[in-house]
């Protein structure tokens, strides 16, 4: 199976979901992307679907948005 | 560990992310709750924190809400 990602940007809300993700998928299944630091991931994670962080994109393709930390324009900014 | 808790309310936003959850967790350690159907369990959902569903409650009992389908209040009515 392709590796999930998980995309956020550092806020409060990113990092506990975070926790929990690596929890219920364990890391080794994890690809960790941090918006705010790897800024030329941004378009890739758009081509995905992401609309806020956090969020995780299955080996599938598909975007499951968690909590709401922050919109993908608002990093951009 | 505790198992995770997935509630939803049958709507097709649930539908889609309880395939995708199970992909990610696995159904053997998944409880799969349809407050539609199971209405006594919304008070307990609520205890736990659930705001909206899908939602998972992990086996910590923290809450991550997923993708927004309906809030419990729009259940409830």
């Amino acid at each position: 199976m392709e590796k999930t990602i998980f995309y956020h940007a550092g806020c409060p809300v990113c990092r506990s979901a975070e926790e929990e993700v690596i929890d219920l998928i364990g890391k080794e299944n994890l690809i960790v992307v941090h918006l705010g630091e790897q800024r030329e991931q941004i378009g890739k994670a758009e081509t995905f679907g992401v609309k806020s962080v956090p969020a995780l994109v299955t080996g599938k393709g598909n975007v499951l948005h968690i909590n709401y930390g922050a919109s993908i324009e608002e990093i951009k900014n």
